[in-house]
């Protein structure tokens, strides 16, 4: 049987790769499981600087690091003064999000599903709002209140009626990297989008992206975020379970958004 | 009273603009009457080339023109052997699009509401293939038919149903300039767009533009398009309606479709 297939850090025992050898720390597509044979390791990348927790190669210093930077600086465009609106924030991808944005000299706000990660975005992230979405009834006039001169870039995590309420209150020449859908990647038929009409008149930049098509980037954005993780400019939140066995109630968690950071699950320790 | 604007061709009769002086052609925005004051004429054009019909500079010469080419080009980075299709094909911008496409070297298909419109698309413009989208049941298998490896660029006028079921047969990196929205625009609550997911794992571009932002492309887009018309490589077709008094049944006629080309309308002739 395959194994389900995710990102990990992983040791390695025994390569025939020339680029792998036993002791080598990687991280990249690993099964869910305890030991792994990688038969493809294009999506292997060797850890070499450990001085950081090595869990951070599953979120910050790996795939949703590099989702973060490219959906922000290579499809978002994002530059100093931009207003910017992070959905999903205190995600693995989100709280990154922002904290880069807040970096580049962006004005920032989030949305989150509750209070204690609304007070993350705030008191650690250093975001300057944000909000629980689930107590707003009316997602338009909460984003007129935080952007009452609309948005320059939608970091899109969510889909659904929050995209539909931020339609309405781009800025001309605004950007929405399209990340993630996730509140309706478990829905019977996904909910409609209305607001589309608004792309043409605010001449609006929609674009989705992922991860794979960015890591050229990799060595770049590394050089940018390890100064800032080693100087505490930039905080990284993670959810751990213990064990393999509790792998599939913490993917279940983030469906529901139980998770707080980034969802991680610990197989073995070094 | 405020008269309607549009696009139109005017022949300068007294001026206190030095770029214009009494008996310049000039495009540009006027009003929907004989005699126009023209205040702010940052939106007028001198017409320089009159070996082609004046009429062309409300079409093909003139906005819809400079459309079609942004669109295309600027917002759909259209190259050879792009796959592209085109919605409300035999309209202004839309018969420009697919010629400029098919003469870049593009497999270009396109869609309209009528036996007619279609003959023009394929007989006259030269489209590969094209359909009359009120006879199809199912969109999707539509496309599926004429696009069996899918959609590098579908220059966006309809959204709505249309819009759906190319999302579901775009190809990965494919982009989609968004034009206008015609099927939405007299509704009272536009339609849902469902299958905004498909942007994410195809990493779709989707961009709405105005040819207002791509002005300064006037001078070199006429350098490209005026050997085309001259040469007959490029053909244009108009649906003219005689006197402003028949202006308003006109411009009713396009939200059903009866016209066939570019409407437009003759207020008084050389």
């Amino acid at each position: 049987m395959q194994p389900i297939i995710g990102y990990g850090v992983s040791k390695v025992l025994d390569s025939r790769h020339p680029n792998f050898k036993a002791g080598d720390l990687v991280w990249g597509f690993t099964g869910w499981e305890e030991y792994s044979v990688v038969s493809s390791p294009q999506l292997s990348f060797k850890i070499e600087h450990t001085d950081v927790p090595l869990s951070y190669y599953t979120g910050i210093l790996g795939m949703p690091g590099i989702t973060a930077y490219a959906g922000l600086y290579e499809i978002g465009s994002a530059k100093k003064g931009d207003h910017v609106f992070v959905s999903a924030a205190s995600g693995a991808v989100g709280q990154l999000v922002g904290q880069l944005a807040k970096l580049t000299g962006c004005y920032v706000v989030g949305s989150a599903g509750s209070k204690e990660k609304v007070d993350l975005l705030k008191n650690k992230f250093g975001f300057d709002e944000a909000f629980n979405y689930k107590e707003e009834e009316d997602l338009d006039a909460t984003l007129k209140r935080y952007f009452p001169e609309g948005i320059d870039i939608y970091f899109e995590n969510v889909g659904g009626k929050m995209l539909d309420a931020v339609l309405l209150n781009m800025r001309p020449h605004g950007r929405i990297p399209v990340c993630g859908l996730i509140s309706q990647y478990n829905l019977q038929q996904p909910e409609g989008v209305y607001n589309l009409s608004n792309i043409i008149a605010k001449r609006i930049r929609m674009e989705g992206f992922i991860a794979f098509d960015h890591y050229h980037l990799y060595p770049k954005y590394l050089e940018m975020i390890l100064p800032y993780i080693r100087e505490g400019k930039v905080s990284y939140v993670e959810d751990v379970a213990e064990g393999l066995e509790n792998a599939p109630s913490a993917l279940i968690g983030i469906f529901s958004g139980r998770n707080v950071g980034k969802q991680l699950v610990v197989v073995a320790r070094e």
